[in-house]
């Protein structure tokens, strides 16, 4: 879901890179099916990525990961509750910056569940698990293939089964390493550092700042 | 303020090593002899560190740095109040964890005015600059001078003269690199990265996860 926007757009390059099937989910048809074919054209003939329309997509994939814009988050999982068959996992990645209100990228707006990723797993069925991963990579490194991504991805999740499946995908992405950041209320702080990282991004005069996690046993 | 804790210690320790006049405030004027005694035997005996009762220090200090735990904060903030006369820099290193009402050190209790920067910015005189850093530096490293600290330092404040000077206490630190993480409103974030971080120290069974960030120009 979001696949046709730039983070979306980053991370499904990079999943079809490493041989994954990707489905790329949209509002509209149209544009679902031109970003997959843009993929494809930069994955290569191998890859494999088809268009489809959001509830289609949910439907048709095991994990659906969510990169719309704020605004479009509560109708986007409205859309696609009822494919979202239990067992299959919800990553969200779409993060509370205040742009929604028509405020800045640099704060986020305070939710009644503590954080996006915890509205999201108030709104999907039971059975669903949420993970929160991918929100603090930038755009720009994920669409470039010749970059490798200098950025942990935290990921956050109450269910450890899902987010053995998610470092799976982390790992799929050169240069990213998976970090355990602990349950799903932990991506209160995990999105709002999307949010300083934007902020550091324009005193910096850069596009991608990342960080990584110092001092802990990592591959 | 707080320099008899271990976190205020390892600063202490830090810059009473890199040739920084040092004062160890406490509630207890044996306390503070005794943190400036041991500091004094580890840093040296060119280093200049005294003890006082926190009044005293704040009176005594440029720049006052509070380490407190956060139960303490509003009370030692109101205690050193009158010494803090203008052009004085308040730097605050103590995150909002809920340890403070019982919980858990994984999270943070929320606070009206949106982070302990800010509280602590309506607590002390006008005048004062207040300046959030070293919230995620762990005790440990700080406190053994064979360790280079491998953790960035976020900085926060609205006086940019003042963030000047705080940038130049990261850097008497070995491996800190301090990073201009923006208006003091972003302590809310660096915050709570704080208890993000004690997360990953007990779940990756270590005792100094950091972070390093990426991606901007940095010395």
């Amino acid at each position: 879901m979001g696949g046709t926007g730039d983070e979306g757009y980053g991370l499904a390059l990079r999943w079809a890179t490493a041989g994954y099937q990707v489905i790329i989910g949209s509002r509209s048809i149209d544009r679902a099916h031109s970003a997959a074919q843009l993929i494809t054209k930069t994955a290569g003939p191998n890859s494999k990525v088809s268009g489809m329309l959001n509830d289609q997509a949910a439907a048709a994939a095991e994990i659906v990961v969510v990169t719309v814009p704020f605004a479009a988050l509560i109708e986007t999982l409205k859309t696609v509750k009822a494919s979202l068959t239990p067992g299959k996992i919800l990553v969200n990645v779409t993060v509370p910056l205040e742009t929604a209100i028509g405020g800045k990228p640099t704060r986020t707006v305070g939710l009644w569940g503590g954080s996006a990723g915890e509205m999201a797993s108030n709104i999907v069925p039971k059975g669903i698990s949420v993970v929160t991963a991918f929100n603090n990579v930038s755009a720009e490194p994920l669409s470039d293939l010749a970059k490798k991504v200098e950025c942990d991805v935290l990921i956050c999740g109450d269910d450890r089964d899902a987010k053995k499946i998610v470092m799976e995908l982390v790992t799929a992405i050169p240069g990213a390493r998976g970090v355990d950041a602990g349950p799903l209320e932990n991506s209160r702080t995990v999105e709002q550092i999307t949010a300083l990282l934007v902020g550091m991004n324009i005193r910096y005069g850069v596009h991608s700042a990342g960080f990584r996690v110092t001092g802990i046993p990592l591959a």
